[in-house]
Protein backbone atom coordinates (compact mmCIF):
# COMPACT_ATOMS: atom_id res chain seq x y z
CA UNK A 1 0.00 0.00 0.00
CA UNK A 2 1.03 3.60 -1.49
CA UNK A 3 0.99 6.43 1.00
CA UNK A 4 1.66 9.95 0.05
CA UNK A 5 0.87 13.32 1.89
CA UNK A 6 -0.26 15.96 -0.27
CA UNK A 7 0.16 19.38 1.82
CA UNK A 8 -2.43 22.12 0.12
CA UNK A 9 -2.22 25.70 0.88
CA UNK A 10 1.49 25.96 1.61
CA UNK A 11 2.71 29.85 1.50
CA UNK A 12 5.86 31.26 1.62
CA UNK A 13 7.88 32.15 3.61
CA UNK A 14 5.06 32.12 5.97
CA UNK A 15 4.08 28.04 6.15
CA UNK A 16 8.27 27.22 5.79
CA UNK A 17 8.86 25.92 9.20
CA UNK A 18 5.11 23.84 9.75
CA UNK A 19 5.29 22.21 6.12
CA UNK A 20 8.47 21.25 7.22
CA UNK A 21 7.32 19.65 9.87
CA UNK A 22 4.66 18.18 7.82
CA UNK A 23 7.45 16.69 5.23
CA UNK A 24 9.53 15.21 8.08
CA UNK A 25 6.82 13.72 10.05
CA UNK A 26 5.54 11.88 6.53
CA UNK A 27 8.85 10.58 6.13
CA UNK A 28 9.94 9.41 10.28
CA UNK A 29 5.93 7.97 9.98
CA UNK A 30 6.10 6.06 6.77
CA UNK A 31 4.68 7.69 4.54
CA UNK A 32 6.66 7.23 0.90
CA UNK A 33 6.54 10.51 -0.32
CA UNK A 34 5.05 14.66 0.07
CA UNK A 35 3.75 16.81 -3.17
CA UNK A 36 3.39 20.33 -1.55
CA UNK A 37 1.15 21.75 -4.20
CA UNK A 38 0.14 25.04 -6.21
CA UNK A 39 3.54 26.57 -5.36
CA UNK A 40 7.47 25.37 -6.38
CA UNK A 41 9.26 26.20 -3.13
CA UNK A 42 13.06 24.68 -3.94
CA UNK A 43 14.11 25.66 -0.60
CA UNK A 44 12.19 23.09 0.98
CA UNK A 45 12.68 20.94 -1.57
CA UNK A 46 16.39 21.00 -0.76
CA UNK A 47 15.88 21.13 3.15
CA UNK A 48 13.97 18.19 2.54
CA UNK A 49 16.47 16.07 0.41
CA UNK A 50 19.14 16.79 2.89
CA UNK A 51 17.17 15.35 5.53
CA UNK A 52 16.73 12.30 3.64
CA UNK A 53 20.72 11.78 2.13
CA UNK A 54 21.58 12.29 5.92
CA UNK A 55 18.96 10.19 7.53
CA UNK A 56 17.99 7.50 4.27
CA UNK A 57 14.82 7.21 2.51
CA UNK A 58 13.39 6.26 0.05
CA UNK A 59 11.14 9.58 0.03
CA UNK A 60 10.67 12.06 -2.32
CA UNK A 61 9.50 15.54 -2.66
CA UNK A 62 7.55 17.42 -5.46
CA UNK A 63 6.44 20.82 -5.21
CA UNK A 64 3.79 23.38 -7.44
CA UNK A 65 0.97 20.67 -9.02
CA UNK A 66 -2.23 22.15 -8.92
CA UNK A 67 -3.66 20.08 -5.97
CA UNK A 68 -7.31 19.33 -7.61
CA UNK A 69 -5.17 17.20 -10.77
CA UNK A 70 -3.21 15.46 -7.88
CA UNK A 71 -6.61 14.37 -6.28
CA UNK A 72 -7.66 13.44 -9.47
CA UNK A 73 -5.20 11.82 -10.92
CA UNK A 74 -4.72 9.93 -7.96
CA UNK A 75 -8.85 8.88 -7.56
CA UNK A 76 -8.41 8.28 -11.74
CA UNK A 77 -5.91 5.78 -10.48
CA UNK A 78 -7.97 3.78 -7.84
CA UNK A 79 -6.69 5.36 -4.66
CA UNK A 80 -7.89 7.12 -2.09
CA UNK A 81 -7.70 10.31 -0.85
CA UNK A 82 -7.82 11.03 2.91
CA UNK A 83 -8.70 14.56 3.82
CA UNK A 84 -7.43 15.17 7.16
CA UNK A 85 -10.27 17.85 8.65
CA UNK A 86 -11.29 18.77 12.42
CA UNK A 87 -14.53 17.98 10.95
CA UNK A 88 -14.31 14.86 9.45
CA UNK A 89 -15.60 11.21 11.10
CA UNK A 90 -13.45 10.47 14.06
CA UNK A 91 -9.97 8.45 13.16
CA UNK A 92 -10.92 5.13 15.26
CA UNK A 93 -14.33 4.93 13.48
CA UNK A 94 -12.93 4.23 10.02
CA UNK A 95 -9.22 3.42 10.47
CA UNK A 96 -10.16 -0.29 9.96
CA UNK A 97 -12.20 0.17 6.49
CA UNK A 98 -8.91 2.32 4.96
CA UNK A 99 -6.14 -0.45 6.57
CA UNK A 100 -8.51 -3.54 4.89
CA UNK A 101 -9.28 -1.45 1.97
CA UNK A 102 -5.50 -1.62 1.10
CA UNK A 103 -5.84 1.00 -1.65
CA UNK A 104 -2.99 3.61 -2.26
CA UNK A 105 -3.60 6.37 0.07
CA UNK A 106 -3.03 10.17 -0.53
CA UNK A 107 -3.23 11.94 2.41
CA UNK A 108 -4.16 15.70 2.30
CA UNK A 109 -3.52 18.31 4.86
CA UNK A 110 -4.09 21.76 4.40
CA UNK A 111 -2.20 24.59 5.54
CA UNK A 112 -5.22 27.38 5.66
CA UNK A 113 -8.86 26.91 5.33
CA UNK A 114 -9.30 24.47 2.88
CA UNK A 115 -11.71 24.88 -0.50
CA UNK A 116 -14.88 23.12 -0.34
CA UNK A 117 -14.47 20.88 -3.06
CA UNK A 118 -12.04 19.06 -1.25
CA UNK A 119 -14.47 17.63 1.25
CA UNK A 120 -16.33 16.38 -1.94
CA UNK A 121 -13.33 15.41 -3.72
CA UNK A 122 -12.32 13.13 -0.86
CA UNK A 123 -12.79 9.71 -0.82
CA UNK A 124 -13.27 10.10 3.42
CA UNK A 125 -12.62 13.57 5.18
CA UNK A 126 -11.38 12.13 8.72
CA UNK A 127 -10.65 13.55 11.99
CA UNK A 128 -7.93 13.30 14.47
CA UNK A 129 -10.09 14.58 17.48
CA UNK A 130 -12.74 17.46 16.87
CA UNK A 131 -10.91 19.96 17.61
CA UNK A 132 -8.69 22.61 16.22
CA UNK A 133 -5.13 21.98 16.79
CA UNK A 134 -2.34 21.17 14.33
CA UNK A 135 -1.84 19.07 10.81
CA UNK A 136 1.44 17.69 12.01
CA UNK A 137 -0.47 16.16 15.02
CA UNK A 138 -3.13 14.73 12.73
CA UNK A 139 -0.70 13.16 10.38
CA UNK A 140 1.54 11.62 12.93
CA UNK A 141 -1.71 9.89 14.47
CA UNK A 142 -3.05 9.19 11.12
CA UNK A 143 -0.19 7.33 9.93
CA UNK A 144 0.46 5.49 13.62
CA UNK A 145 -2.90 3.95 13.57
CA UNK A 146 -2.69 3.08 9.59
CA UNK A 147 0.61 1.42 10.31
CA UNK A 148 -0.32 0.08 13.73
CA UNK A 149 2.88 1.19 15.50
CA UNK A 150 5.14 -0.90 12.95
CA UNK A 151 6.40 2.88 11.85
CA UNK A 152 8.39 2.98 14.84
CA UNK A 153 10.49 0.27 14.45
CA UNK A 154 11.39 1.40 10.43
CA UNK A 155 14.73 1.56 9.13
CA UNK A 156 15.79 3.77 6.36
CA UNK A 157 17.65 2.90 3.63
CA UNK A 158 20.85 4.51 2.37
CA UNK A 159 21.24 6.31 5.86
CA UNK A 160 24.53 7.97 6.90
CA UNK A 161 23.92 9.09 10.26
CA UNK A 162 22.12 6.53 12.75
CA UNK A 163 21.72 7.40 16.37
CA UNK A 164 22.13 5.12 19.36
CA UNK A 165 19.33 5.57 21.86
CA UNK A 166 20.77 6.83 25.18
CA UNK A 167 19.61 7.66 28.40
CA UNK A 168 21.37 11.06 29.06
CA UNK A 169 23.14 13.41 26.14
CA UNK A 170 23.72 12.31 22.14
CA UNK A 171 25.33 9.18 20.18
CA UNK A 172 25.02 9.67 16.82
CA UNK A 173 26.95 6.62 14.61
CA UNK A 174 28.25 7.59 11.02
CA UNK A 175 27.51 4.17 8.62
CA UNK A 176 28.51 5.17 5.50
CA UNK A 177 31.72 7.18 4.02
CA UNK B 1 -1.95 13.20 37.17
CA UNK B 2 -0.94 16.19 35.97
CA UNK B 3 0.84 16.57 32.90
CA UNK B 4 2.32 20.35 32.05
CA UNK B 5 4.09 20.88 28.81
CA UNK B 6 7.31 22.98 28.89
CA UNK B 7 7.96 25.17 25.42
CA UNK B 8 11.60 25.65 25.30
CA UNK B 9 13.56 27.69 22.55
CA UNK B 10 10.31 30.21 21.42
CA UNK B 11 11.53 32.78 19.49
CA UNK B 12 9.48 35.77 18.47
CA UNK B 13 8.11 35.85 15.99
CA UNK B 14 10.36 33.09 13.90
CA UNK B 15 8.72 29.86 16.05
CA UNK B 16 5.27 31.74 16.36
CA UNK B 17 2.84 28.93 13.97
CA UNK B 18 5.15 26.22 15.18
CA UNK B 19 4.79 27.19 19.05
CA UNK B 20 0.97 27.82 18.57
CA UNK B 21 0.95 24.33 17.05
CA UNK B 22 2.55 22.61 20.24
CA UNK B 23 0.12 24.57 22.64
CA UNK B 24 -2.78 23.42 20.78
CA UNK B 25 -1.63 19.58 20.54
CA UNK B 26 -1.42 20.02 24.41
CA UNK B 27 -4.71 20.93 24.68
CA UNK B 28 -6.14 18.51 22.31
CA UNK B 29 -4.35 15.34 23.36
CA UNK B 30 -4.90 16.09 27.21
CA UNK B 31 -2.36 18.15 28.70
CA UNK B 32 -3.25 20.54 31.17
CA UNK B 33 -1.45 23.74 30.01
CA UNK B 34 1.50 24.63 28.34
CA UNK B 35 4.58 27.05 29.76
CA UNK B 36 6.71 29.03 27.25
CA UNK B 37 9.48 29.50 28.82
CA UNK B 38 11.97 32.75 28.68
CA UNK B 39 10.23 34.86 26.77
CA UNK B 40 6.94 36.67 27.24
CA UNK B 41 4.37 36.42 24.44
CA UNK B 42 1.44 38.13 25.18
CA UNK B 43 0.38 37.68 21.09
CA UNK B 44 0.21 34.04 21.71
CA UNK B 45 -0.98 33.93 24.73
CA UNK B 46 -4.16 35.75 23.39
CA UNK B 47 -4.16 33.35 20.44
CA UNK B 48 -4.79 29.93 22.71
CA UNK B 49 -6.93 31.76 25.38
CA UNK B 50 -9.17 32.54 22.75
CA UNK B 51 -8.89 29.13 21.39
CA UNK B 52 -10.20 28.02 25.00
CA UNK B 53 -12.77 30.44 25.42
CA UNK B 54 -14.15 29.08 22.17
CA UNK B 55 -13.41 25.70 22.46
CA UNK B 56 -13.53 24.75 25.88
CA UNK B 57 -10.62 23.83 28.66
CA UNK B 58 -9.45 23.82 31.35
CA UNK B 59 -5.79 24.72 29.95
CA UNK B 60 -3.91 27.05 30.95
CA UNK B 61 -0.68 29.47 29.15
CA UNK B 62 2.10 30.67 30.92
CA UNK B 63 5.04 32.67 28.99
CA UNK B 64 8.26 34.18 30.20
CA UNK B 65 9.62 32.23 32.99
CA UNK B 66 13.00 31.09 33.00
CA UNK B 67 13.19 26.91 31.98
CA UNK B 68 15.62 26.09 34.47
CA UNK B 69 13.42 27.39 37.20
CA UNK B 70 10.14 25.73 35.35
CA UNK B 71 12.05 22.33 35.51
CA UNK B 72 13.87 22.62 39.44
CA UNK B 73 10.38 23.91 40.87
CA UNK B 74 8.93 20.40 39.30
CA UNK B 75 11.62 18.26 40.66
CA UNK B 76 11.37 20.13 43.62
CA UNK B 77 7.85 19.04 43.98
CA UNK B 78 8.06 15.23 43.24
CA UNK B 79 7.36 15.28 39.38
CA UNK B 80 9.01 14.21 36.70
CA UNK B 81 10.51 15.73 33.96
CA UNK B 82 10.38 14.08 30.27
CA UNK B 83 12.78 15.62 27.14
CA UNK B 84 11.34 14.43 24.26
CA UNK B 85 14.40 14.53 21.82
CA UNK B 86 15.41 12.35 19.35
CA UNK B 87 18.69 10.94 21.17
CA UNK B 88 16.34 9.37 24.02
CA UNK B 89 15.53 6.43 24.57
CA UNK B 90 12.37 4.88 22.48
CA UNK B 91 9.15 5.73 23.84
CA UNK B 92 7.39 1.92 23.81
CA UNK B 93 10.73 1.36 26.29
CA UNK B 94 9.84 3.80 29.04
CA UNK B 95 6.06 4.46 28.70
CA UNK B 96 4.76 1.84 31.23
CA UNK B 97 7.37 3.28 33.61
CA UNK B 98 5.82 6.21 33.00
CA UNK B 99 2.19 5.69 33.25
CA UNK B 100 2.30 3.40 36.74
CA UNK B 101 4.12 5.99 38.47
CA UNK B 102 1.64 8.09 38.76
CA UNK B 103 4.09 11.21 38.98
CA UNK B 104 2.95 14.73 37.68
CA UNK B 105 4.42 14.87 34.45
CA UNK B 106 6.24 18.03 32.99
CA UNK B 107 6.96 17.28 29.23
CA UNK B 108 9.90 19.47 27.39
CA UNK B 109 10.06 20.38 23.86
CA UNK B 110 12.61 21.99 22.47
CA UNK B 111 12.38 25.00 19.39
CA UNK B 112 16.16 24.60 18.60
CA UNK B 113 19.09 23.03 19.48
CA UNK B 114 18.61 22.36 23.15
CA UNK B 115 21.29 23.17 26.19
CA UNK B 116 22.93 19.98 27.13
CA UNK B 117 21.95 20.56 30.93
CA UNK B 118 18.70 19.35 30.13
CA UNK B 119 19.45 15.93 28.94
CA UNK B 120 21.34 15.96 32.39
CA UNK B 121 17.78 17.32 34.44
CA UNK B 122 15.45 15.49 33.00
CA UNK B 123 14.11 12.43 34.71
CA UNK B 124 13.77 10.37 31.66
CA UNK B 125 14.83 11.44 27.90
CA UNK B 126 12.61 9.78 25.30
CA UNK B 127 12.75 9.69 21.49
CA UNK B 128 9.56 9.19 19.86
CA UNK B 129 11.43 7.82 16.82
CA UNK B 130 15.35 8.72 16.49
CA UNK B 131 14.74 10.28 13.25
CA UNK B 132 14.38 14.09 12.64
CA UNK B 133 10.53 14.92 12.08
CA UNK B 134 8.78 17.49 14.74
CA UNK B 135 8.17 18.00 18.21
CA UNK B 136 4.68 18.73 17.68
CA UNK B 137 4.56 15.25 16.35
CA UNK B 138 6.00 14.12 19.40
CA UNK B 139 4.23 15.48 21.80
CA UNK B 140 1.24 14.09 19.80
CA UNK B 141 2.18 10.60 19.99
CA UNK B 142 3.95 10.81 23.61
CA UNK B 143 0.41 11.94 25.41
CA UNK B 144 -1.63 9.37 22.81
CA UNK B 145 0.55 6.79 24.19
CA UNK B 146 0.13 8.72 28.28
CA UNK B 147 -3.15 8.61 28.27
CA UNK B 148 -3.65 4.73 26.28
CA UNK B 149 -5.81 6.85 23.52
CA UNK B 150 -8.22 8.07 26.05
CA UNK B 151 -7.78 11.44 25.08
CA UNK B 152 -9.51 11.11 21.68
CA UNK B 153 -12.68 10.52 23.66
CA UNK B 154 -11.92 13.69 25.69
CA UNK B 155 -14.70 16.40 26.02
CA UNK B 156 -14.20 20.13 27.39
CA UNK B 157 -15.69 21.99 29.52
CA UNK B 158 -17.19 25.16 28.99
CA UNK B 159 -16.91 25.45 25.15
CA UNK B 160 -19.04 27.84 22.89
CA UNK B 161 -18.98 25.45 19.74
CA UNK B 162 -18.80 21.86 19.29
CA UNK B 163 -18.46 19.79 15.95
CA UNK B 164 -20.36 17.19 14.88
CA UNK B 165 -18.49 14.98 12.95
CA UNK B 166 -19.85 14.77 9.39
CA UNK B 167 -18.59 12.62 6.17
CA UNK B 168 -18.83 15.49 4.03
CA UNK B 169 -18.30 19.53 5.15
CA UNK B 170 -18.82 20.85 8.37
CA UNK B 171 -20.76 20.94 10.78
CA UNK B 172 -20.65 23.25 14.11
CA UNK B 173 -22.86 24.02 17.17
CA UNK B 174 -23.24 26.76 19.11
CA UNK B 175 -23.35 25.20 22.73
CA UNK B 176 -24.16 28.70 24.54
CA UNK B 177 -25.20 32.16 24.64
Amino acid sequence: MRVVVLRMGHRIPRDYRVTTHVCLTARAFGAHGVIVSDVVDTKLEETIRKVVRTWGGPFFIETGPPWRKVVEDWLAREGEVIHLTQYGIPLTDVIEELRCSGRDKLVVVGAKKQPREIYELATHNVSITNQPHSEVAALCLFLHFLWRGEELKKEFEGARLKVIPQAKGKKVVRLVG
